[in-house]
């Protein structure tokens, strides 16, 4: 009995030292499409959080990334990794999560930024059903919605391992970074068809593999909608946007990051919006 | 003013003949997707309701569609026509649109009703994200989402000028086969992400498509659940489903039959399933 009795002082005690070194923003996390826009904000201000994160930050080119570059020199040796991936190429995922798992070891935060809304000549919002290609359709799916879930599937095993105490929160967790067009029973306007269609399907996708992850993971999921954010990805239709209502991307990840540290296990699978309403499907 | 009261007297009269020579079923339907399964009773059902409707079932391959030719066989010269459609190539889409237009002219109705769940060693429902490929997401994306809102773009100008009074309806209806699986309220099982991903979206598509028809269409777009009909797609899933829970193609598609009577305009956008029941988002 008094074995058992000093083995539980022991466990209390290490967990004791552990709760106290921490501080939200420790840890390891991944952003997921963070070269420029919301993602490059949230590696810039998990860095500033905590002395002891260690953030990953993802991007297609990180040769051309010079703001990570930046970053990374800023801060001490080992607290920020840059690793190439491109969520149109499965073999870059996997190569990022092999390294990770080399370098790291685990995942206490997941962040899949990427998305894609407009790119000259290849992709425009649609204003009108006769304007609707299929090409675009399939491109910002394969982007918005199929790059996400492959990364979730191959980090999957860093996370399991993940959700350490520095983190204060006992669980990993997934954030999608999903949008308001995306709700079906919000659409109002109309328009946008491949954008919205392929945020809906990311919408479902976590949803689903939140329910595998509720069954038998220490591991929850997300979905944030990050108001309209002054980035490259909506200057082009920011015209018609109210002064307030388009947001820094400082605010707007400061934001985010508020809804990220007060997420409970059980709000695994839920869609929250910056201010951590809750938005319908 | 008397030529004003008689004109408005024949226009009467016109309307009159036209909704007592009518019936549900009348009119020009179109069954996409319709050499087996759903589609193919559908079309069945549609032949047999009214004397006067005239039926358009396209498939991928009509020569190899046998229960169609005969029931081409077994109806009036003209009332049932067979075109080839393959929803994963636009040109067969546009060239079905031309065919109709040349001899129906216009269109009342059209049901989407293809849909892939399995192709053995091509794509199986997944039963976690381990399994998860990206071939398979973007394929159920191609056939259950792309597909139909193509179908509907091109058919679009049909639509516009159908909505005739055979029908007893008054507007054009567009109606889209969807599933209970595809409401990401609803889901809690997880599991088969690309199916459910691609019907998620077709909602999302199927409600933006319905935003801009109520601006300006005198055109209707519903989405349907049919329940678990015993077909080619369900069969191999079958085993856990009760009795009394799987239904005939029969079954199934009078109760659709009696949903689609029943719409409103005023329903434009919604889901229902088989029994009139809305369906949440």
């Amino acid at each position: 009995m008094r074995g058992g009795a000093m083995a539980r002082l022991a466990v209390a005690a290490r967990a004791f030292s552990a709760s106290a070194s921490a501080g939200a923003g420790g840890g390891v996390s991944m952003v997921q499409g963070a070269s420029r826009g919301i993602g490059l904000e949230f590696v810039r201000q998990l860095l500033r959080r905590s002395e002891q994160g260690r953030v990953i930050a993802t991007c297609r080119a990180p040769d051309a990334a010079a703001e990570l570059r930046t970053l990374r020199e800023e801060h001490a040796p080992g607290r920020l990794t840059v690793l190439p991936l491109d969520v149109t190429d499965e073999t870059t995922i996997q190569a990022a999560a092999a390294s990770v798992r080399e370098t790291h070891g685990s995942l206490d935060l997941l962040i899949n930024s990427t998305g894609i809304l407009s790119i000259p000549d290849v992709i425009q919002p649609e204003t009108t059903l006769s304007k609707v290609e299929k090409l675009s359709l399939m491109l910002a799916y394969e982007v918005n919605a199929v790059g996400p879930i492959l990364v979730i599937k191959h980090m999957w095993p860093l996370l399991k391992v993940g959700g350490c105490s520095e983190t204060g929160r006992g669980f990993s967790l997934v954030a999608n970074m999903s949008a308001r067009v995306s709700s079906i029973g919000d659409n109002g306007l109309g328009g946008w068809h491949s954008y919205r269609a392929s945020k809906t399907a990311l919408n479902q996708l976590t949803k689903t593999v939140s329910v595998e992850f509720g069954r038998k993971d220490n591991i929850a999921c997300i979905l944030l909608h990050p108001g309209t954010v002054d980035t490259d990805l909506s200057r082009p239709f920011q015209r018609n946007v109210p002064k307030d209502k388009l947001f820094t991307r400082e605010f707007s990840v400061q934001k985010l990051l508020s809804v990220i540290d007060n997420v409970k296990k059980s709000d695994n699978g839920k869609f929250f919006a910056w201010d951590g309403q809750e938005i319908p499907w």
